[in-house]
């Protein structure tokens, strides 16, 4: 059986032999950069597993699941320049290591070839695939303004909120999902239930990341924690601790977001106390799970057989209690 | 018989209707912006002009021409970032009007919407136009590299240079021609011929460009001329001086490109004064006119009625004689 360690391995292998041109070398160092950098490559994972439920032939589903990770690096190249992070994945950001222009440049390049590499599916299927594709690619792109356009305001409701995670991050793994399902020729019911399984997935994903940010240990987690805090970031625990009607922990929490110049490490240890006397953090992840049990019963409902569902089945338990 | 004016009121009309998105605002204004600037749409007309060879119904073609529209205009705003340009048809570029991460944000939705655009071909000539298309996003992408890389060199040859302008400016009206005929269903080998007819109006397009900016009267071209001599830009009449063998001149050009601070007008007239001594201005209309004659000999060829070919033919005379 095709296990989530195969599939990552899969890309890893397959974005090596991309061959991307030798010149110009401005343009397509940087792209070939960033893919090398590695990460979970989850979307990707995504899609071979979705074909794998249909075929033992889920290679079928490469040109998917490679756009899809493809273009997801086109957006975090993008991104690094706006909001100007300098490290990814324990390295350069692109903007960092060459320019701001250079970014801009081959983010374009690496998003035109998230294109190339879809169209080698073969034409109806490429068809099907390339409308999914299009859409989500926009939703993307609406999803980063909306994050930015949240950072400039405080009334941010959950709605919002959930409406700003579901085009920035589970789109993406949507589309991911039925793509593969696409690839392999599955019944067009099953490609949206797919779809649908691949966004209850996302939001339980980013649900459980503003949770980890918080309250993980912050070795598992791979990186420092409490920066949402100290970048104000209007995660689920903040809104939803903004909107608890608590008047003392709500003003204290506005003071903290309104503070210029603080001890990061006091400003963190103050909001996370808020946190937990309001337990959002337990609402955080109790919205998880209602997510992370949508995308079971969805799997559950699909009829194939059970055998094929087991990866599927233990990535999503893993994303319920996952520490990184 | 349609005209090009017909076309670009077709195209300024066809935009107007695009019913982009009103949400999220920072996303979709700057993009509506950019493409209510106006200029000439000669790219979308190339495009109708070639389906008008073949059909009457050249209106079959405006997916295709409004995707190379809003293709080239999403490379302006991404552009006008990397050249710190702040005004365009003397209006404030995106970058400038809102900020660079408006800028980068709204040209991917802008390349994103392209594609959307093309997808309303129907599907046979989709895929095909889609080919197209793509491979010569890429090389608009490649083409902008290589003009960048060439600001820090002063040993670009002119094969260098007639490749590099190829790439950013000719394969966008090459392929604008051909999907196009793709479009209204043209014969293969017509699609092929005016892909080559689009590619080397662009070339003289260029080459004209290179001379009025140091030639023409600045008013009728509409902007200050002596532009690409104060950027020390490796124009066509650059790069041809500097090969000329002639050592005072290439020498005095040497010294004004490595002036760090000098008048901009003794700049400009030194310049061309050499220009004129060296006559590269006319080695540049006679690289044009050669182009240009390309580009007629491949419509005289191609076999459909005369009568349909007039509004072409003006456009490819007009562009040798232009003023602006």
């Amino acid at each position: 059986m095709l296990s989530f360690t195969d599939c990552s391995k899969l890309i890893d292998e397959a974005l090596q032999k991309l061959n991307l041109p030798a010149e110009p070398k401005g343009l397509y160092e940087p792209v070939d950069y960033i893919l090398q950098l590695g990460g979970k490559r989850l979307r990707p994972s995504l899609a071979l597993l979705a074909a794998a439920l249909y075929t033992d032939d889920y290679e079928q589903a490469m040109p998917a699941a490679l756009a899809v990770e493809i273009f997801h690096n086109f957006t975090l190249i993008h991104d690094d320049i706006m909001d100007k992070a300098d490290v990814r994945r324990g390295k350069a950001t692109v903007h960092k290591k060459w320019d701001d222009n250079a970014a801009i440049l081959s983010g374009d390049a690496a998003m035109i070839l998230s294109y190339e590499t879809l169209n080698k599916l073969p034409d109806a299927k490429f068809l099907n695939a390339f409308k999914v594709f299009n859409r989500t690619a926009m939703e993307v792109c609406e999803g980063q303004q909306y994050d930015m356009d949240f950072e400039n305001r405080l009334d941010v409701d959950l709605n919002e909120y959930l409406g700003m995670i579901r085009l920035k991050t589970s789109v993406l793994l949507a589309a991911s999902m039925q793509m593969g399902a696409i690839a392999a020729g599955a019944p067009e019911q099953d490609q949206l239930a797919l779809y649908e399984l691949g966004e209850s997935l996302g939001m339980a994903f980013q649900l459980q990341d503003d949770y980890l940010d918080v309250f993980s240990d912050s070795e598992k987690f791979g990186k420092a924690t409490g920066g949402d805090i100290l970048n104000n970031k209007k995660t689920y625990l903040l809104i939803k601790a903004l909107e608890s009607g608590e008047k003392t922990s709500v003003n204290e929490l506005k003071m903290w977001i309104e503070k210029k110049e603080f001890d990061p490490k006091e400003k963190v240890e103050a909001v996370k106390a808020i946190y937990k006397k309001l337990g959002v953090g337990e609402d955080a992840q109790l919205a998880a799970i209602s997510f992370v049990n949508n995308s079971i019963e969805i799997l559950n409902q699909l009829v194939v057989p059970n055998e094929r569902k087991k990866t599927l089945e233990a990535l999503i338990f893993k994303m319920m209690y996952r520490e990184t």
